[in-house]
């Protein structure tokens, strides 16, 4: 049975880019591998799909009970397969914290403080002397600019910069900032798209002190155009609270060329824990969070620090 | 302040040599770091410094609250610094499974299904591009000698094949057979250590199913010999057990040469458990486990699973 490969559910560009290509370093490793994704394609990893020529991976529902998976992009249960056992998880790679992780014996783990997991896999394909297709350098460098904002986010390494510049010329990508434009103008063309979607778009649920919170976050270079739909989001974030039983829920609206953060909440219990967490003052169900603009190293690390 | 680099409790070869060269490579990559090790020498690796001519690191007792620590040839708590907060650590290199691990933030995290936490060391040192000294390569060969049983542990992998010749140039030693001969014969002389002491040469403390139970391990080419000490051993284990609150308590001893591991149980709470997940006969307080002589690869996995 072949391993399947796969990012965290709410697929961004790196989820799905990093599923294709670490199957295909797997396979050519001499491993049976198969890419899959665990949700639909957002506009963004559509538009860089299309561009990149590059086979979409199929939707996985389930696997087989003994089925190995290797995890890319995530390592927490709560963002993962449902139902997924960890004496079948025999890889990961990831760039964020480790949370709640157990496996009965050793796996190859990789996890490392960088901007985007198309980062590391550059790095393992060097290690395992295996050839690199164009089209995956071109998926691994808009993985790259989509996950570190064009280099913005404070998550930004060197080692980011330097694969981005080593995969550029392997993906024969000349024109750096066209790519970056078209990667934020499809990010950012959500006008179509209801807001509960909008709200699942980049949806991850972390557990902190043993409980359940939703943290969304929407990047875009229209933030005004989102904010307009308001109530709209509010609502969609009510309903989702409750069909999850989340201990509370917040969508980050992330403005990513001027690198600020404004925070929805729907209720005074969430505004009154980013006040507590932030010293954001929350007026009309909205926070500023001013420049924390990356979840995994700005927000995930205070709910850790305080609800743990 | 620096950041402390140690391996396990009960240290043995790969734990104390790969803490030095861990700190090494960061130090030459522009971090500060210090090695440390949890406890006394065993009497190979004792040995092994001394043919190395390597300075042994320092005794760690206590880390400052905000002093960032690096874990290697471990990741679990129960087998860590007494009070180590997650928060600490900074980087895992490791070749074990991973046990209930939780950091707030991404870390730099490495593990791989290999035969010695020296193997990834040398991955990594080419990866960072930074010098390896002759003294840390004959470490480190020492390591994978003495880690996979000279290769014949089911542990030992191409890897650490590949590994061990490269080092084996880098450290310009000739006789590899020779070595192992040396190592092996250290580490089966401890006719002069007491029996509480043998317990702890290589004992891990492992949590299956939330409750702690003691699995120690003595590698020797002459088992007879500490076998002919079992009432004591036994002794040891009891009070061990009582002291830490031990759900069990096992020590596997482990012929090198025939590749067998004869296990001392204390009490029928034990002989039933092997019995139960090994199909083990025991009598007299002692279990043939056969050929499942790795505690990570052939014990823990089977523990994890039936207890979990």
């Amino acid at each position: 049975m072949p391993i399947a490969v796969f990012g965290h559910q709410s697929p961004d560009t790196d989820a799905v880019s990093s599923a294709l290509v670490c199957a295909g370093l797997l396979e050519r490793r001499g491993q049976q591998a198969k890419p899959y994704r665990l949700g639909p394609l957002n506009p963004e990893t559509e538009f860089v799909f299309g561009w990149a020529k590059a086979p979409v991976p199929e939707l996985l529902t389930r696997l087989e009970p003994d089925q190995p998976a290797f995890l890319v992009d995530h390592n927490e249960a709560a963002q993962s397969l449902p139902g997924l056992a960890t004496q079948q998880v025999v890889g990961i790679v990831d760039h964020h914290r480790i949370g709640q992780l157990s496996t009965p014996a050793p796996i190859l783990l990789r996890t490392e403080p960088v901007g985007c997991s198309a980062t590391l896999l550059l790095a393992l394909q060097r290690e395992w002397e295996v050839a690199l297709q164009g089209q995956e350098a071109r998926l691994m460098l808009a993985a790259i600019l989509s996950d570190t904002l064009g280099f913005r986010s404070p998550t930004t390494t060197e080692a980011d910069r330097r694969a981005a510049r080593q995969l550029a010329q392997l993906g024969e990508v000349e024109d750096l900032t066209a790519l970056e434009e078209a990667l934020f103008a499809a990010k950012s063309d959500v006008s179509g798209i209801p807001a509960d979607a909008l709200l699942k778009m980049d949806f991850k649920v972390y557990r902190f002190g043993g409980r359940p919170y939703g943290l969304a976050v929407l990047e875009t270079t229209h933030p005004a155009s989102l904010l307009a739909r308001k109530g709209e989001l509010l609502e969609a974030m009510r309903e989702e609270k409750a069909k999850s039983q989340l201990a509370g829920i917040f969508l980050g609206v992330v403005d990513i060329l001027s690198g600020t953060n404004q925070t929805l909440v729907p209720s005074p219990e969430e505004a009154q824990l980013l006040e507590r967490l932030f010293g954001a003052p929350v007026h009309d169900h909205l926070a500023d969070l001013g420049d924390r603009i990356s979840r995994k190293q700005q927000i995930v690390p205070v709910f850790e620090r305080h609800l743990s």
